[in-house]
């Protein structure tokens, strides 16, 4: 029985793209070869990279824009270093919106002076700190779009005059921004964009080549860029099945097709959450995630009833992280509204029986 | 048709390994879901990652020695400059053997100073060096194993009195080694032990925290040793498929019976190359790697003929390295002998034609 996976990540992605992964491990483009033992000098997979980098940029509508497109490896926790690595001279601005955020702040630290310059650590993150200055002097102001443990989301990012960065692992694909707006965005793969083992950076190339320090190979963006995303051998089958993700995502319509869809998915379980006396979310309205919401009982008594009847229900992944507590759908593009209606339903079932 | 796969890397695996592989992403272990889907923190990964660990010490008779595995992100370039990172306070000596050592050499120089002990760069790499000289005073010697481009392989490691680094990417798993001589064994996963996107490293943890530098938490060996290899996302996929196949590996018999089998496939095409008058070999006999076999043509005009033969016949990946020109024949532990037997056969053919 196929499950109902609300898996923060590594989480669902769309059916036809497993299949398809699934048969190119055993035979890729019928050439008698698996997609996992082929070169990736060989032009069979150059395409493939060449598409994936393609579809990011008519995605994200950043086409001719100046922006450079590559799938690395090491996950968002690498781009916490190699931002820094590769654009902090003196001093960078952080806003600090949960544990990623946190954890980038650390990472940079160790390459210039942070000004972390607004903060919601106060209330446990449930909320995205506004209001704060970007002074110009800083090499450049970070943020997180979309913070999966606590589940608040960017709405509005602010207008600066310093080159901003991005995390969106947990969004990016998901809703319509100005991505002109960002001159670097990074996203580890395993949520919207494909499973882990590749890391995705849209850079816009001329914020590069501007610190002193030097750079090791691979941690520089530059040397990565001069080689079109193939500096060493790239996590193949990853950027493969993203590759597949993408297309299957500019065949739904793009990201405004998927943000309609999405913003029903989140709406249909925010407002069970809203209504049900059993239940309350955790982060401010206003800031609520649509990729990941987070909310506890309101009675822990009936923790073990309300376990067991989703699990029944073939529903994966609910439980929420540590920091929080409680439970978290994540709702990623791949999920479908049926998924989310199932679990919609046991919600009202407890509610009933309770 | 299955080719007869001789790619340098990514390379061929074994076929139920692919097959297995593939069932699991539509499926894994009949829990509804697919391997590219599921946390990381499930217990059905964890047990992935534990599994794949206690093999890589099994396999190479390292248990209770003292050492960690780590399944990382980043190929060997990744490790050139994240040995150095966390192991070069002052100087350290590295063998150069050819186009992967160079690499390795240049990362490292950004952080200290590089004793290249010898170097077989005055012949092309067409052979290993011998009988240089390791100082005492260095933080820890370099060399690569096997060189893939070249065709050259290390018999022999010298005897030294400070730590020994080796980059194995392209031999690990074929042949039985005195594992115990070396403090850092690292490789990327696409040769021998599974899909390219992971990264094996094998670390003495008591050569470890001895540089005076801070090191960003990905590129730091004891972070990831302290979360048993789990710091962030894995690359799950690839950490999966090499854990398939080296529970493949063990149940041939281990490192032992795969060398034997290495060993016949290279004497069989190491002796059609010295027979054949049609050819010539690049390495240096006493160095011939029994992984990749380099050699090529005396005339060339009989290219044409020769390159449509083996096409003919199913030969995938033969086509040598730009640095070395003519042919390359990796054999690497999946490859059958009868598909060695097959380019034999066309090189025979090749001689009675001709």
């Amino acid at each position: 029985m196929k499950k109902h996976n609300f898996s923060a990540g590594p989480c669902i992605l769309p059916q036809d793209v497993f299949k398809e992964a699934s048969q190119s491990v055993l035979d890729f483009n019928e050439s008698g070869l698996s997609i996992l033992e082929i070169s990736h000098r060989s032009k069979d997979f150059v395409d493939v990279m060449d598409e994936a980098r393609s579809l990011v940029l008519e995605l994200l509508q950043l086409e001719g824009k100046g922006y450079k497109v590559l799938f690395l490896q090491g996950g968002a926790s690498t781009q916490f270093l190699m931002t820094a690595y590769n654009l902090l001279e003196n001093s960078a601005g952080y806003l600090n919106t949960g544990t990623w955020s946190t954890k980038a702040i650390k990472e940079a630290g160790l390459f210039g002076s942070i000004n972390e310059v607004a903060s919601s650590k106060d209330q446990n993150f449930n909320y995205i700190p506004k209001g704060y200055e970007i002074s110009k002097d800083l090499d450049y102001f970070h943020c997180t779009s979309n913070n999966t443990i606590f589940g608040t989301q960017m709405k509005a990012f602010p207008t600066i005059s310093v080159p901003m960065v991005c995390d969106m692992s947990s969004d990016i694909f998901s809703r319509q921004i100005d991505f002109l707006q960002f001159d670097l965005i990074y996203a580890g793969a395993q949520k919207n964009l494909g499973p882990a083992g590749t890391t995705l950076v849209v850079v816009k190339e001329d914020i590069l080549g501007k610190v002193s320090r030097q750079i090791p190979s691979m941690l520089d963006y530059q040397v990565h860029i001069g080689k079109s995303s193939m500096f060493n051998t790239p996590p193949a089958f990853a950027v493969y099945t993203s590759m597949l993700t993408l297309r299957w995502l500019k065949a739904q319509g793009g990201i405004k097709a998927i943000e309609e869809l999405n913003e029903k998915k989140a709406q249909l379980l925010y407002s069970e959450i809203d209504v049900n006396p059993l239940f309350k979310g955790f982060a401010v309205e206003e800031d609520r995630s649509i990729m990941n919401a987070t909310f506890s009982l309101i009675n822990e008594d009936l923790k073990e009833t309300f376990d067991a009847m989703w699990k029944e229900a073939g529903i994966n992944g609910l439980n929420g992280h540590r920091s929080v507590g409680g439970y978290r759908a994540s709702m990623y593009n791949a999920l479908t509204i049926d998924s989310v209606a199932v679990l919609v339903d046991v919600m009202s079932d407890l509610e009933r029986k309770a």
